[in-house]
């Protein structure tokens, strides 16, 4: 998909502060267990108001902090910060969620003196309690105070619930002979599933870009990155992936009829697939990557619906976990996928192993089998034989520790 | 659902064969693990020819004996045998599978002298392996002959696979004053052991009834049960239900426009459920039975959509096994349904703890919803407050034990 990856150097321990004029900071506020032991309260803020863009959960449950953010970006297209709280969803909190999440817009604005509207918030965390906003004024205002170019680490961790390792990365890309950054800062972990998951995304660039194309551009983005990952096929109230886009590199305004802006959208398809792929790596409990490479379909859809089936198998997710060559749960979930298939034209290869030809089994080593099946990622390879679209989806595996993690979430 | 349930008398220990002039058998015949430890070859016969019907499993990979099965049915409408075996799915076998699924049919129509087209086939076990058809023939050969009046039971454990219970019921309703039975017989549902693929259901009546209108009559109660639950949320490619009325109760034959079509109706549903809940509280590990039941929606199938949305989630199930009152996972699936939903309406109860009221938390004492959350079945009630339409789906919890089941077969 990335024909022009070469152009693309990615900045080491890259993040949201990569690209020029942003700040963050990530503070412990006493939000998640009422103890200041882990970060829980983090600040993004640009220079200059940025072009901004977003997409949401398609849960119809849809928590506060996405309500207020939606309602003010679709209003302004712009954000000058973004304010995120870990431990809490402030979803199914009614009205006061919503007076909450805007007294998160008004102190943060305040503190930078921006327009409140100017303020993206967003929260992850357990559903249905009342934010306690004591505790997030002060990590606000301790976190707007902390704010530095090299903030993006912490405001990274800062945004973590259930996930153990922290999630950003960053890109240059040469526009009009200037160098443009895009960096970006993600969370996952349970809840994840094709449509926006418990899952936020934060972008930032310093490329200067239209409004209306960045919007595009991220949902364009987001279907083949984002909406392609799984851990466990729930999909949460809260999800959100914000782009922010403030200029700074000095290009000439991008849009969809400049140039390289087909480099730039690469680029940026980069970033959201590094986080998208992050995020599944580092499902709850997960100990794998899934990959799931399906191509020979009729239409992308078709291929998209195989390849998310695949890897959102109960039984194919045990069947990694076990390093299981059970080539058998792959047909199945071909037959279910929803997608155009002929059961006896499809070929499957587990790694590098193809172990059914026609729909049928093949003379295969189990042993190489296996050992396909321990690396990481482990890659499912599925020729429909019926066209000629693809697609990839990503997932993990499931493990006794997933179910561990989940029986007891809030204790 | 079924107001007239009082007048259907449950037969103690009844089965396939509590109805008037069925015989069964089940035999090991080593298929299962080439040592005739286990029975898995079972075989069910009627007097005379018996009405018939049957549902398949939507997997677009369907198994070669619900392919001959499905060509006969639709060309006769009749069955008077059918011949089942465990531990081999006969599923992506290609057109050796079909000739073997053939054969099965041949053999058993042999013996009870009958035409081949009035035997059903089925198969469940492992996929892509050919069946070991020496062991098949001496099976059927050998079940053939002791097939008896009460060997419903050994038909019940021979079509079993990882189910540790077999499933089997019977009931009796009185019909122009004629005593009407109805037995069953079902097997684990979902793709229940790694390899092993999946739901079966046999239902066996004395009564007399047309065949279009027993067909009519299945597809509409198996939407109500056996559609209704759920284990882990993948489809095998083996699933079927058959029904077989013999005539031999001696009423008038039944049709809709018969005054007691609905109390028939009732009846079978009445078996279906009950083989539907005894498969869902056996699935693999888990250790207790999910009851979802929806209110209060715009349609049957949106009440039917977050049912199954909420026995299908990971983290409903997950949240079950460690009795955690987390019902922000019910706003989630609520909301992830796919349904018409008021997030503001939702109403939400543990057993008999109303633990959100329009979409919002609520005052509850934490140590009676887990009390509640520990009992089988666990039931949820959620009343949508958009209409008024209803329906239950039935699931079972995660636990260590299915991922272990799953994950470590071969080791």
């Amino acid at each position: 998909m990335l024909k022009t990856e070469k152009k693309i150097q990615v900045v080491e321990n890259g993040g949201v502060t990569a690209p020029k004029g942003y700040k963050a900071a990530g503070v412990p506020a006493g939000i998640k267990n009422g103890k200041k032991e882990k970060k829980d309260v983090a600040v993004l803020v640009s220079e200059v108001p940025a072009a901004a863009a977003g997409v949401y959960t398609t849960n119809a449950v849809q928590a506060a902090p996405l309500l207020v953010t939606k309602a003010s970006l679709e209003k302004t297209g712009l954000l000058q910060a973004v304010v995120v709280n870990s431990g809490n969803a402030n979803a199914c909190t009614g009205e006061q969620g919503i007076k909450d999440a805007e007294e998160m817009q008004e102190l943060t604005a305040k503190v930078f003196q921006i327009d409140k509207e100017l303020v993206g918030v967003a929260s992850t965390g357990v559903i249905g309690v009342l934010l306690p906003m004591d505790r997030i004024s002060e990590g606000i205002a301790e976190a707007s105070r902390k704010v530095s170019g090299d903030g993006g680490v912490d405001f990274a961790r800062a945004i973590m619930t259930t996930d153990l390792v922290k999630k950003e990365v960053a890109v240059q890309v040469e526009i009009e002979g200037k160098v443009v950054t895009i960096g970006g800062a993600g969370k996952g972990s349970g809840m994840i599933h094709p449509n926006m998951a418990t899952m936020l995304g934060f972008i930032t660039t310093d490329a200067a870009i239209e409004q209306a194309a960045l919007q595009a551009a991220l949902r364009q983005i987001t279907n083949r990155t984002f909406n392609r990952i799984t851990v466990d096929g729930d999909t949460s109230t809260n999800d959100m992936v914000l782009v922010l886009a403030n200029g700074q590199a000095g290009n000439d305004t991008l849009n969809p009829g400049h140039e390289e802006w087909p480099l730039f959208v690469e680029a940026l398809e980069y970033v959201a697939l590094h986080l998208a792929k992050a995020i599944a790596r580092d499902g709850e409990g997960a100990t794998r990557l899934i990959v799931a490479e399906v191509c020979g379909a009729r239409s992308e859809e078709d291929a998209e619906k195989v390849a998310k089936t695949i890897v959102g198998s109960s039984l194919v997710k045990t069947a990694v976990f076990g390093a299981d060559a059970n080539w058998g749960r792959l047909m199945m979930a071909v037959g279910r996928s929803g997608a155009e298939v002929d059961p006896n034209r499809v070929d499957i290869w587990i790694g590098s192993i193809q172990v059914a030809a026609n729909g049928m089994g093949m003379e295969y080593d189990e042993a190489e089998a296996t050992l396909e099946l321990q690396k990481d990622p482990v890659v499912f390879k599925v020729n429909l034989n019926v066209g000629h679209a693809d697609a990839t989806a990503y997932g993990c595996d499931l493990t006794y520790e997933y179910v561990k993690i989940n029986g007891s979430y809030r204790t």
